[in-house]
Order: C-alpha cells, then structure tokens, then sequence
C-alpha cells in the first residue's frame, strides 16, 4: 500500500512537472515574440536563458520517469503515461530550442519597432496555446482537447504558407518569374546549416569522450 | 575476466553502431541532394523512409547504451565514452530529421532540373563530409579530427550566410531597401510552424498515453 501511495506521489509530481515545462515554453514564446515586437536585444537575451531552464527541466523530468520505469515497473496505462512523458519532454525541449533560434535571429538583425507582424504574432498565440493545451490535455487526460491540438496545427501552417507566399510573390512580381525555387534553397540551405551544427555538437561529445571536459568547461 | 571482456565486446558493438547510424545520415545528406539537383521525387522519398531506420538505430544505441551503464556500472572514461555516445546520438537522430525536411521541400517543390545549386552541393559535401568524420574522431578517440570538424562548422555557416546574402541583396536590388527583415520574419514564422509540429507530436502521445494507440497504429 505504501509503495502505491508513494508511486502515485511520484506520478503526481510527474504532472507538476510537466505542467512547469509546458509554461516554460510558453512563456519563452510569448517573450521573444515580444522581443521582436518590441525590438528589445535584453528580452530575447532572456528567452535564450531561459532555453537552459528548460533543458534542465527535460533531465529532471526524463530522471524521474527512469526511476519510476525502473523502480515501479509499472504495466498498462501507468507504463504509457510514463513512457509518453518521456516523448513529450523531448518535444519540449526542442521547443525551447526553437524560441531561443527565434532570440538569435532578433539579436543578429537587431530589429527595432518591426512594422508587419501581425500575421507572425497570431502564429505565435496559436503555437503558444498548442504547447498550453497538449500539455493540460496529458494532465487532464482529455482526449478531446489533444484532438483539438492536433486540428490547430492546420492554423499555424496555413500561416507559414501565406507569410511564404507573400515573399515568393513579391519576387515573381519584381522578376517576372517564380521565386519559390528561391525560398526552397534558402530553407534548404538553413537545414544543411543546422546539420552542421550537429556534426559540431558531436564532435564536441567526442572531445568531452577524450578528455572529460566539454566546451571548454568543467573537467567531469 | 570474463565480465571484462563481455564489456569490451558490448563497446565494440557500441562502436560499429555508431559508425553505422553514422554512415546512414551520411548517405541520407547524399542521397537527397542527389535528389535535389536530379529532381528525383522517388530519391527524395527514400531519404524519408531511411530517416525511420536512423531512429530505429537510435533506440536501438541508446537500449545498448542503458544496458552497459546499468548492467557494468562503468566508470571513469567508459563511463565517458556511453554517455558521449547518447549524446551524439540524439544530433544524429536531428540528422536524419533534418535531410526528411529537405526530402519534404523536393516532392513539396516538384522541382526538377535545379540549375544553381553549387553552393547548396558544396554545403551538403562538407555537412557529409563533418558527419562522418566527428563520428570516426569518436571510434578512432582522435582528438584532433574531433577539433577539426569544429572548425570546418565554418565553411558550412559562411555558405548558408552566402546564400541569405544573395536573397536579400536581389531583394535590395528590387525595391531599393533591405531585405533582410522579410527573410528574418521568414525563418521565425518557419520556426514557429515547427513548434506547432512539436505541440501535435504531444498531443500525438498524449492520445497515446489515454487509449494506447499512437497516429492510428497499432494497439500497445
């Protein structure tokens, strides 16, 4: 009996912390959209910051589903619940990334009193309320509202694709031909970048293999 | 004895996995640039259907990786060189992602006979080129190819800066005033578009985590 009592405190700290991860997202969304509203270089200094908090909350979280798999051996709808927070938190995480790319392009740009971005705004209460909601609909367990997510998705992408359009748009007008090719290149061009960026980070687990020490840091 | 060299056949086991996931984003970076400059939709679907290998390989590394630290209790460098290797995995796993998303702008764009891309083929040789060198300095504990792959990150920023800066400098051209805003506010809405993927992949668990079937599969 009390192993039980103890198992569903862990699983209730478990939605707590979810719950926390979820608004940490959020908040980070919703400040680096105010970073590039308001132009401001400390706010979207903040989001990238705040983007650690976020990755510490994924190893606490991922501990503690490792302690509950391993220690509980839990079966059935427990088991799921675990083994879907576990896939949950690295969708966080990747969130948390993103904001903070979206903190680096406004620092980079040094924007002020940007004009037009009443369609990115809107994109970014959608994808805020996304995170809100799937994570509240896991806590909740409210089937209805992660359905409710997933038909929201179409919102954001039709978004991209108009702020897309545009852009091609303004190209074919100005060169009389079709300036996809160019914004696929471009798109292109950046995930090629961004791998790499990972080959960097690989190599920089390979130095930290070797030596102990990673970036430059603490010798572990 | 015998426990020992139980571990350093798993560590071996380890190694030759790594090299594999390796050599499979490797040929998914090849693969669908192949794609790209041919306009092959079948090529550009292929590098979609590895990337579920790459994945499989992941969990395939990380149970391995689970079972030696668990199983051994390694410390010290061992102990170094396994969690070097979840680490990397997770990059390499993004790898993988990421060629998916180029393969996506392919059959997306139906683009064929591209005429331009030298500099995006220069960029997918030294991304390649990166991959598999920042996985061998692991197998190989070389140190200074690990140093090396941090340094050609380089070459692989300044040619995506490259092309941004051609986009944005025939857009000057056009309208007389910078461009760069409307390509920043491009990347931020394309990130934004991605953080609604993550918030459905969540609620995507969380249908899962209630009912026990994920993306209308099968019952687990």
């Amino acid at each position: 009996m009390i192993m039980r009592n103890r198992f569903d405190r862990q699983l209730a700290l478990l939605d707590e912390n979810m719950i926390r991860m979820g608004e940490l997202c959020e908040l980070a969304i919703n400040r680096v959209i105010k970073a590039l509203t308001g132009g401001s270089v400390e706010e979207a200094r903040a989001v990238i910051e705040a983007d650690d908090e976020i990755d510490h909350m994924e190893k606490d979280i991922e501990r503690l589903c490792l302690k509950l798999l391993l220690q509980q051996q839990p079966v059935a709808k427990d088991l799921r619940r675990i083994s879907a927070a576990l896939k949950m938190i690295t969708d966080m995480e990747r969130i948390g990334d993103q904001t903070a790319d979206i903190a680096d392009i406004v620092i980079a740009a040094n924007m002020c009193e940007v004009q037009d971005v009443r369609d990115i705004t809107i994109m970014a209460d959608e994808a805020g309320k996304m995170v809100r909601d799937s994570v509240a609909a896991y806590v909740e367990k409210d089937l209805e509202k992660a359905r409710q997510v997933m038909k929201s998705d179409d919102v954001v992408d039709d978004l991209f694709e108009k702020i897309r359009g545009e852009l091609i748009a303004f190209i074919a007008e100005k060169q009389g031909k079709d300036g996809s090719e160019v914004i696929d290149l471009l798109m292109i061009s950046k995930y090629l970048e961004r791998i790499g960026d990972h080959a960097t980070n690989i190599a920089e687990w390979v130095e930290f293999s070797i030596t102990g020490v990673h970036k430059g840091g603490e010798k572990i």
